[in-house]
């Protein structure tokens, strides 16, 4: 039609070029807030009551052997984005042996800019970025999201806790990307029956950037970090009573509903064969919370342990066209194995100057293959135990102190194993407890010190730890200190509202860290 | 083309006639032996080995809130096939309070002729019935399987312990129909390692008699009772070391092939529009046989308790074009409703002059819709426990003595609930214990009895329980006595084989039933 055959030439490359944006898939990720494993009707909850998840993994890949970095919010989450276990990236604390440490509001440490988050490859390779929900990587503004690789932010920098009284502690603020706009309890309620909009405001925060993202010609991740199954678990109006299992039932319900308008979404803007969408959560269920909280299942204890009740994840992958419908892969995933697999399905080189604990899964995805890896259980600055194929080894147990459990505070209730739920801290590492989670997914029965079979395992496991240790650099611990001069007395478009509250001295000191 | 319209009007009757034989429906019941609840992929197994049965599931109704009758294999099959509680139909024992009883092979008792089992009226209405498995309803011909409904058999009277000394204890008889074959250990190997090719050859049994079945005008009840997955666990050679759960797991996966066998089998056949089939398990997993047995995911105790991990067992019901795909349903089953629902389907009239505990699922099956009901869970002569809705009571608790669990015999390994998981006999009638099996499915949770809840719900318990008492009539004690001359020393048939036996004189007495 031209004559113009350089014109030509021009046009198809430019074409090619425009192909080659596009192609570039986006990324969603759906990472819940202390959910179970045992929390999904796909993976064994009796109330089934998740049925857009359970389509989710019928039209994808379930990986019922997928890992959080740790068993706590903070660190789960520093590492999804860094790609590195916390001892690496300096989310965790050595003010004492083997403690969880997160980032309440007055942690004085945040995510170090050292660290290189996927997001930021992302950003600076032409994608655009949101995260709708809790970002816990520290709430001071050099730690905020929109300064490690998110062009857009809606939620809030801690847990909800609440609600607080601003003499002593201010509410926690909800940002709009840079600005605060408000704080829970005060602008964004949560009332004491577990009453709120919040996850409403979050899926139409994804539904809506979703759909801008699909008219523009970028690529997109979305980081959809909803928080409504941490406690004070709440639900909204609509999906309240609706469950039945209580009020943290109506939660998962309602995020269900929620997983599946943005799936529904993606298939309505015909980009969901263009999308890659994982389901996860962050950490295990918090079972001392009782009837109040999740189900982890057949497992062991839950969120604040290296049990596999603390640690193992209800994940699924979806990916119509790319991924198969209906399979199951018993590779052993890690959330910070998404670090790898986004940057190789982007495009985009992975830092080489430095160790990457995340593996890529894309064989494990698109081709249902393994690749034979170890899971590192880190509580604090102690790797507890680790797996290795079906084989668990715990080189050191440790539930809560006596303590603790005798005020009521128990991580494993109900359940009792001699030597394993341990009140002390107990350093097995001349002999690591071995479980054979095929066989015993409970962590219930020792396998016997002198069998044949512990003396293969054993050495193999302790080759793994070896060559882990040698290459480990600790990072800079971050949740050591706290201070209540850097709670969130003045955030950032407090002015505007009005809203700024005047922080006290500093009174720095080393956090409290009793888990 | 005739010219004798009365001819035509004949064949047309004839041809009518054929065609409500042939629209009733065909039955299968694939019944587990010491299955759990936790063993299915579908119902949360961790190892997801069973991708017949979940694909059964997602062609099918999944019932989560589905019980035996019994916490042992007896009592739940006679009440299956009677549909009626083991209190009514005998099989039971008062030796001693609370006691679990079953049929070993010096039992003197069996299924009373009194009973009429469904299928006796399916078999006088047209039906041809087999029976593939263990029958378990006692060892003394007249209990036998074509005594009481069967056409056809393939299987034994007990369960498949041994090797015996046939000096004190012959080994189990496994017969064709009316005769003895073989036994276990000598015709039919189990080796130490649990080397067997039982499955295949049941597996192969049922095959059969559905093609010859298929071929003829006749429907059919096929009840399929295997019994692998019950200690000493069994697979065949192909299957044996395919799971990542030990033999047990082979045993699955090899029970998972032919149950996807069978579906093929009335697939290929055209008569799975026609044909009913329930898959279940007769009690929970034997969880005191630690790795070497099954899972109840994530319910307290198993096999022998009336905890959840007794009695709720993994069920499915199948037929395309009747059952909708992917559902789940609520409802509070029995195996007994397998005896009304049976009969309603086969358009027979259910027995009048008695009670039956069994209630229609039809409308459960084809419209999803739910029934009101409460769950009776007895052990031995004692109701222990009941579940309404979903709150359950127990009256009564008990997992095994402190002497039997000092000697190591767990039934709740790694569990312990103060008050809950007793040692004792711990009659709780004047105060139930009330758990709330939505929000705490694992009974964990006393709630309080000063609680509105517990004074709200415990009233309608108890009303429930004085109904239930009001017209309860006790049947003859069938499980109270034993004599080793009973046993099966001279099977019909074993003339033919040259393998018949000696009987011992007789020593009648009561039996010993330690749990
Ligand atoms: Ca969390
Ligand atoms: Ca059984």
């Amino acid at each position: 039609m031209s004559s113009c055959p350089a014109c030509l030439v021009g046009l198809l490359l430019i074409c090619l070029s425009i192909d080659y944006i596009n192609a570039r898939p986006n990324f969603v990720i759906m990472l819940m807030d202390d959910m179970g494993w045992g929390d999904l009707g796909v993976y064994g909850n009796p109330e089934k009551e998740t049925p857009n998840l359970d389509a989710m993994a019928a039209e994808g890949m379930l990986l019922p052997n997928f890992y959080s970095a740790n068993p706590l919010c903070s660190p789960s989450r520093a590492s999804l984005l860094s790609g590195r276990l916390p001892i690496r990236n300096g989310f965790y604390s050595n003010n004492a042996h083997a403690r969880n440490a997160y980032t309440p509001q007055d942690i004085a440490g945040g995510i170090p800019d050292a660290e290189i988050l996927f997001p930021e490859l992302l950003q600076s390779n032409g994608y655009r970025s949101k995260i709708i929900g809790k970002w816990h990587l520290g709430q001071q503004p050099q730690y905020h999201p929109l300064k490690h690789g998110f062009d857009e932010w809606f939620g809030a920098p801690n847990c909800h806790f609440g609600p607080y009284d601003d003499k002593k502690t201010p509410n926690i603020p909800v940002y709009r990307d840079a600005d605060m706009v408000g704080r829970y309890y005060e602008d964004f309620m949560i009332t004491s029956d577990g009453e709120s909009n919040l996850t409403q405001i979050y899926i139409q925060e994804a539904l809506t950037f979703i759909q801008k993202e699909a008219a523009s010609n970028q690529p997109f991740l979305l980081y959809w970090a909803v928080d409504a199954t941490h406690g004070p678990v709440y639900a909204s109006p609509a999906f309240m009573g609706t469950s039945n299992r209580g009020r943290y039932g109506d939660a998962v319900r309602e995020l269900d509903y929620g997983a599946g308008a943005i799936l529904k979404q993606l298939q309505t803007l015909g980009i969901d064969n263009n999308t890659l969408v994982i389901f996860s959560s962050d950490n295990g269920a918090a079972t001392y919370a009782k009837t109040g909280g999740g189900s982890n299942g057949p497992f062991l204890c839950g969120k604040e342990t290296t049990f596999e009740g603390g640690m193992r994840e209800p994940t699924i992958a979806w990916w119509p066209g790319k991924i198969g419908a209906g399979q199951v892969s018993h590779q052993l995933g890690s959330l910070m194995d998404l670090y790898t697999t986004i940057l190789e399905l982007a495009g985009v080189q992975r830092p080489t100057d430095r160790i990457i604990d995340g593996i890529s899964l894309t064989n494990t995805l698109f081709n249902n293959q393994e690749t034979d890896r170890e899971i590192f259980y880190y509580r604090g600055d102690e790797l507890m135990a680790v797996r290795q194929g079906l084989y668990k080894a715990h080189l050191w147990t440790w539930t809560n102190s006596i303590e603790e459990f005798n005020e009521g505070t128990d991580f494993c209730p109900g359940q009792e194993i001699a030597n394993v739920t341990t009140h002390d801290q107990v350093n097995n590492t001349m002999q690591p407890l071995l479980f054979h989670l095929g066989t015993d997914p409970g962590e219930k029965y020792l396998i016997h010190p002198m069998s044949h079979e512990y003396r293969t395992i054993i050495p193999r496991i302790q080759a793994a730890i070896m060559k882990h240790k040698q290459t480990l650099v600790r990072g800079t611990p971050q949740l050591n200190y706290c201070d209540s001069s850097l709670m969130n007395w003045a955030p950032t478009g407090c002015e505007k509202l009005g809203r700024c509250l005047t922080a006290p001295p500093s009174n720095r000191q080393l956090c409290v860290w009793p888990h």
